[in-house]
């Protein structure tokens, strides 16, 4: 197949630090449309991906999947978008289509696995998808999504993973004006699940185990924040939330935060893989039909409907543009939290 | 407060086997009714109970909460029933009825603690209620059930603990027609988890870790029996079911489980007081956006919602008729699974 050849920002090995190299995108295909990277934002994920964290990373790595541009090439067949529109790509750029999952739109847990956008199967060129660190990427129509004209378009870019990573659980467990929602952990995921679920309407409290944060979380939103460590005002919400939506990335005990969930309530992890430890107690959960659940991203329809909701409540993530230059010294700033609240890379800069 | 004086079986220490006594029943109250216990089921909390196994016991005990008998007297105020009415009582006697819970019909929720049926702190005469095992019981009628005059009265019993205990999760995790379910462990609770679940249209799944159940587990309904401790068996379900009912009352690892559960699905422990060892796996729950909760028995209205489907279901625990004087016999019998499913008190013996 014919590619185009266009500059990227990557890694070749676990060590190394990311620098300028050179990757092939393919031609336009009829359902194809080719963007122009303006911003991408930087997830965990990249970082944890380029320094093979989860063992899984395929080398030469591009990272990147919270990606806004402008449409510069349209297939024959693509009808969602024209030429200068824009656009914007996800975690996901292709999934089987045809499984249960896909059929109801839940392409993030498609059955046959789904494509991400980078380190991915890539089905047209082999190898391995290449992500949003570069110039221009090709995706296929179906997954590509529109951006709502009236937003900051770099700072729409974390909403493409730390956004929908947080509205997803906020739907699909049903939050809506006056539900009660607490955000664990004020990072790139938190402080969009505050956004989120105050914009739903829901009456939301931080989280946070040391003090410090109030102020912060109060501007995005936030009704009040609890630190986690102090007895008293854990007890203080003692059975109160219907929803938690648990940003933390890292091993933690989640039983103090079930005693503050309500009947019925939900503790939604969606930061963290692997093991609960301490362990969990099945006591609350029993006294109270409470559930722990885990999600994942969101599908593409979903990810619209929160672009769409963004929009029309005029939310977007709080970010720091940096050069594509300053990547490496991007991640050493994630690795302390010295981020409010996502790094977003400016792709002009690329270009110099 | 007048009290009548009825037989009974209760102990009055951790290692004393079971004996007649005699207890106090407060006088019929206006909203009261007074049933002559005909049956009561032996409910595996009986035998911890009466063993202290969880610490909180206070002595005498009586224990017993899967009560049927019949109406013996009516309050002034009491119009749920009439005298010679059949009745039945469950694991509760009274809640606050003011709490957020008790006002959803969600009692065995409430928020200020009900009143256990045994055990429980008695308004009325100070102490600790008194349960089944015993000649008559006197219940406020908010918390008597009415019996589906077309059932087995003795086999009704276990529906009062056993049935609904299986029953609410699977109606609160919207089983249906077509729903896929498992369930884990075949005892009172697992043999009734199969029994409502096929009655709600659901294709039914038994988890066995031994082979052997096979007959008893289809001629209860279940459509198939897997053998959890083979992983062929196991691949053989991978993602396949909506809730899984787990009724195991041990520690026990989950995490078998997590993997034949569908995207979306949930992993109810009903049975199972105590930490989840070994560790749970948040992996899979991401992955396919899982929850593992628990459920506690049900609330009043559920249970008569129950009872009333049992009766045009037809639906009855199986069970096997003892005398009151073979009580201690039974426990150990039950501690070593020998029993299907369910002991059920002839009370009748009593009176001798
Ligand atoms: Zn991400
Ligand atoms: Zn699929
Ligand atoms: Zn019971
Ligand atoms: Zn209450």
């Amino acid at each position: 197949m014919e590619t185009t050849n266009v500059k990227a920002f990557g890694t070749d090995s676990t060590t190394a630090p990311l620098k300028e190299m050179n990757i092939e995108r393919r031609v336009v295909l009829p359902k194809d449309i080719e963007i122009e990277i303006l911003y991408c934002g930087v997830c965990h994920s990249d970082l944890h991906t380029a320094r093979n964290d989860w063992g899984w990373t395929s080398y030469p790595v591009v990272p990147g999947h919270e990606i806004v541009g402008k449409v510069t090439k349209v297939g024959s067949e693509a009808s969602k978008l024209k030429v200068g529109d824009f656009a914007a790509v996800g975690c996901l750029v292709d999934s089987c289509r045809t499984c249960s999952s896909c059929k109801q739109d839940l392409e993030q847990y498609c059955l046959n696995g789904w494509v991400g956008t980078y380190g991915g199967q890539d089905k047209h060129l082999g190898g391995f998808t290449h992500g949003g660190y570069s110039e221009k990427i090709v995706v296929d129509e179906d997954f590509v999504l529109k951006v709502p004209a009236n937003l900051d378009l770099a700072a729409v870019a974390p909403l493409l993973c730390a956004g929908i990573t947080t509205w997803s659980p906020l739907r699909h467990w049903n939050v809506t004006k006056g539900s009660k929602v607490a955000v664990v952990g004020l990072g790139g995921l938190g402080h969009m699940a505050i956004k989120l679920a105050k914009g739903l309407g829901a009456e939301v409290t931080l989280f946070s185990r040391t003090p410090g944060k109030e102020k912060d979380a109060l501007s995005l939103g936030a009704d009040a924040v609890i630190i986690s460590t102090d007895d008293a005002q854990m007890a203080s919400v003692a059975g109160k939330f219907d929803v938690i939506i648990d940003t933390v990335p890292y091993v933690h005990d989640i039983n103090p935060y079930i005693s503050t969930l309500a009947i019925s309530g939900t503790h939604v992890i969606v930061g963290y893989l692997g093991g609960l430890e301490p362990i969990l107690n099945t006591v609350p959960l029993i006294l109270g039909r409470k559930s722990v659940a885990a999600s994942l991203i969101g599908g593409i329809a979903e990810t619209q409907e929160m672009l769409d909701f963004c929009g029309k409540h005029n939310i977007v993530s709080e970010i720091e543009i940096i050069k594509m230059q300053e990547i490496n010294e991007a991640y050493e700033r994630m690795l302390k939290s010295d981020v409010k609240y996502r790094f977003v890379i400016d792709m002009a800069s690329l270009k110099k």
